[in-house]
């Protein structure tokens, strides 16, 4: 390891970062609630939190605080980002394990909201099983804190990171971006490259929207020529589709909404094949998942199955990726995949495929940790160039 | 924010902990057990940590050390609480989940006491549950944890802290107390003071007799006039009200145990509406939890809720808010209250009553984690006011 | 306590560490993988932080970092050893609670463990219930995390440490025999010594066979005679006893299998009575396990409860005391014991044995938390000694 080339090249990264005049940005909920240059300083602020732990140096911003973890659904992958992203900036993790009952709407969010934050620095929330629901859970939980720190109550205000809510998903889609960015040799790079964001079939149902919301949310932004691809019925929020197109058109790119996987994958630069639920789907489940109506449930799925069995066929193979730019478009998912002949019978992805890009998908999650710390650190501080250069003044070194 | 104001400040602070002469106190099990100096070297302590922090000074004493967290029955707000005193004084904390029965009394405590302790510094327990055995449990650890020491087989000794016991809340009551100090000006200023500790209706059964007893046991250490008002039936612990009477009577104030809500709120400076379970069916739940007997406990809360129901017009309303001194007594709360038509249909506190204090129970809810990082310094450190001089000196920053 | 000695005795220990070069040794997956000045690096290496601790010398390596903590069985003392020796160390412990069904083999191991490696510098897994599987499933785990560095997705290779597997418990062997160490003046007093390992009665069924596999594993290093037995049907796994046996002689040791406690007990300096579960009883649970067959395990319960029976007199009594030599040695235990008359009716050894050496087992105990430490250290620092006079020079106290 090149020590000195390591700190030149964080030098350079943190007067990118002070170029960009980002500071306390506040909580990241929806990426599109966010302006290029702060999408462009989480991006930077990533790379130069990953440089300072690979060269050695800790990025320790706090010598205590809490940061408050509540999952209100499981998560294996997003749970070890998090935790991980607070530790290295010196935050303890406290779970918040309501019953999904217990801490409901309205009053309660208001108080817990306050009685979690008397000494923390960041809250991640994932709630992304009741469309309608959880973007409004994450903002009812900001507002609360807001009068918190209004009243005196709160000696700061922590900051609110989306782990996943109904809308978005931006720790996994900054994470994708960042992905992209490295592969391709920059964010400026994406401008006039074609990402298909498509459906594919899985053995199971239910699956959260967010993750194709906030990709073509995002992707959108930055001038590509996005096509959406999925079957009659399996729509996103309409809302995140006309904001994408608006988006699209905004930034030079373009935006087409198509009825085939072959369609979407002809050409792509980018394919993002990976299984969602049927909007009208989620919408009927949100009352039986709060009534608890087990039975019910059960009955949508099984019609839900039933006819995701129709578009077996939207599955990645290697005939599919053919078709795309030279044979040879980048495969991206937010994993678990669901691989066909591996982790199922029938999936979303040929197992060759996979395969191949395998590594690449291990890679893209890799810079969650980066973003998840990035965002705390530009909600939390007024001047985070200065702040990176003191923790690089320091000097203290990550492992003795 | 003002830095040399703040130091002076906390040294003014130090200099009158340094006054009382108060360390190494042990466990902190009863408030009752504990001097007048010593709860107010609590207060203090609590005090200038909580200014260390607000003026960016770590207060941690511990490079590495492990917290357990050892709660037998729910919490949100207390785990929270201890979460972030532990942390706050770089103490790791690992939760001791155990089920009910595999760690029981006797030879599984002492072993288990130990097996948690050899790098511990504090060990919380919340054990409420059980009428007559949660504060036996906690001096089981402390005993077992005693021997540990003695025989050479624990490097130093954990300091237990009653995080809820069957008879008293003091890391609740101790945070009640600082809030009225900051309220009032003093602790010296609650002498001559009414308090109002009464009983309260609530759609609920089973809540632990423990608040009311650990706020008379306290209050009645000060000076002030208590009245305590509950329906027949609704009795505490009879020792601790004989306690309290006495103590009330040794320090100057009074002790009056009335039969009304109304009775109780005349004239009242402070009022403390809260909903507790009868002693008897307190007493009657121990062997039904014992022998897992469900449809007994069913039975138990259905004749318990009808008798409750007799009782709604114990409710904290604002006809009876003006019976109180000025008609501006101070409404406090352990929460989450039970507010009428909004947590529930009928409950503890009127709604508009609620709001106009809620500001209040959440800043007397802030208190905890300072009070709780409070009593681990004070049963841990022999010179607390040298220690937090070095703290002081040392002048690490919490935030770089 | 004398800084001055403690300094120069921790001096001479790390004189005599770096005398065994040492560093880097990898995973801790079985003692009989490890060379024995690796075993005798990890010895003096866990006396090293335990002495730098009681100096109040903080050992911490790292100043952010994450453990990761994946109990595939439940877990007291074990879990709190592994959290105090990561904390210790500087390290944050993340639980990984999976799903027994979820994580399963082969395409999702490699996956799971990338995810929670990105910012990870060790691992602990127990996974002792499955027997042909938990060795196994923890050598996938480091198999996949060195395709992980080797494809440069993992900044650097955490260390996978075995908290027991189907075939060894290392981590408690170690803490027995640094026990042992310092019971008898040293691990080369071990030699010729007479260790009675022995199956004991117990009214559960079912423990897992790496206790007494890991204890004849590397007690056989250390040119001891051993003496290994059990009723018919409770064998170990072959191959560790063949090479046990094997391994005693090159150590200039022995090892005799004998078919009765009393024979195994005569004339021993050292008895571990422990209980186990039959071998075919292990491999039958298997396919239960797997397919959460309840009624077919309660089954196998009934039969191997009922089988167990035949032996209650199998105890470690104080007539069976009096067989050692002097009627003196040492006994051990993992805990929990079953105490007859204190934990069950009728168990692993009489209530007055235990009691006479109760202070000794908790001793035994005590070591572990250093020697997980010590585990981690070696695994991931390349010349430890050096590591450790840095840690000595850098002089950080561990509490203010």
């Amino acid at each position: 390891m090149d020590t000195k080339k390591d700190i030149a090249n964080i030098k350079t990264l943190i007067a990118k970062l002070a170029a960009l005049k980002v500071g306390s940005y506040g909580d990241f909920l929806l990426s599109w609630d966010k302006s290029l240059a702060e999408l462009d300083a989480t991006f930077v602020t990533a790379d130069i939190l990953r440089a300072m732990r690979e060269a050695d140096i800790s990025p320790r911003l706090w010598d205590s605080g809490i940061a408050v973890s509540n999952f209100r659904d499981n998560s294996t992958r997003t749970r070890f980002s998090f935790a991980s992203a607070c530790d290295l900036l010196g935050l303890y993790v406290q779970d918040l394990d309501e019953g999904k009952s217990q801490i409901a709407h309205g009053e309660t969010v208001r108080e817990t909201a306050n009685m979690i934050s008397f000494l923390s620095e960041a809250i991640g929330i994932r709630d992304d099983m009741y469309l309608g629901e959880g973007d409004k859970y994450q903002r009812e939980v900001a507002k609360s804190l807001d009068e918190g720190v209004a009243a005196g109550l709160l000696p700061s205000r922590p900051a609110v990171v989306n782990l996943q809510s109904d809308i978005d998903h931006p720790t996994q889609a900054m994470a994708d971006f960042l992905h992209l960015a490295h592969h391709f040799g920059g964010i400026d790079k994406l401008k006039g490259k074609k990402l298909a964001m498509t459906w594919a079939y899985s053995p199971s149902y239910g699956k959260p929207l967010s993750v194709p919301q906030g990709v073509i949310g995002l992707a959108s932004r930055f001038g590509m020529n996005i096509s959406l691809a999925h079957p009659a019925g399996y729509d996103l929020i309409p809302e995140v589709v006309a904001l994408s197109k608006k988006q699209a058109a905004a930034s030079g790119g373009s935006f087409s909404h198509v009825s085939s996987m072959d369609e979407a994958f002809r050409g792509a630069d980018i394919v993002y094949p990976k299984s969602w639920a049927p909007y009208d789907v989620m919408l009927d489940r949100v009352p039986l998942l709060h009534n608890g109506d087990s039975a019910g449930l059960k009955d949508l799925e099984k019609a839900c199955l039933a006819n995701n069995a129709k578009f077996t066929d939207w599955e990645c193979t290697e005939e599919k990726m053919k078709l795309t730019a030279g044979g040879k478009a980048l495969y991206m998912h937010c994993l678990p995949a669901d691989i066909t002949g591996v982790s199922c019978k029938q999936g979303e992805v040929a197992a060759s495929v996979f395969d191949r890009y395998r590594d690449d998908t291990y890679r893209e999650a890799g810079y969650k940790p980066y973003i998840i710390a990035a965002m705390i650190l530009l909600a939390k501080f007024a001047d985070p160039a200065k702040t990176l250069e003191a923790v690089l003044a320091r000097g203290t070194k990550r492992r003795i």
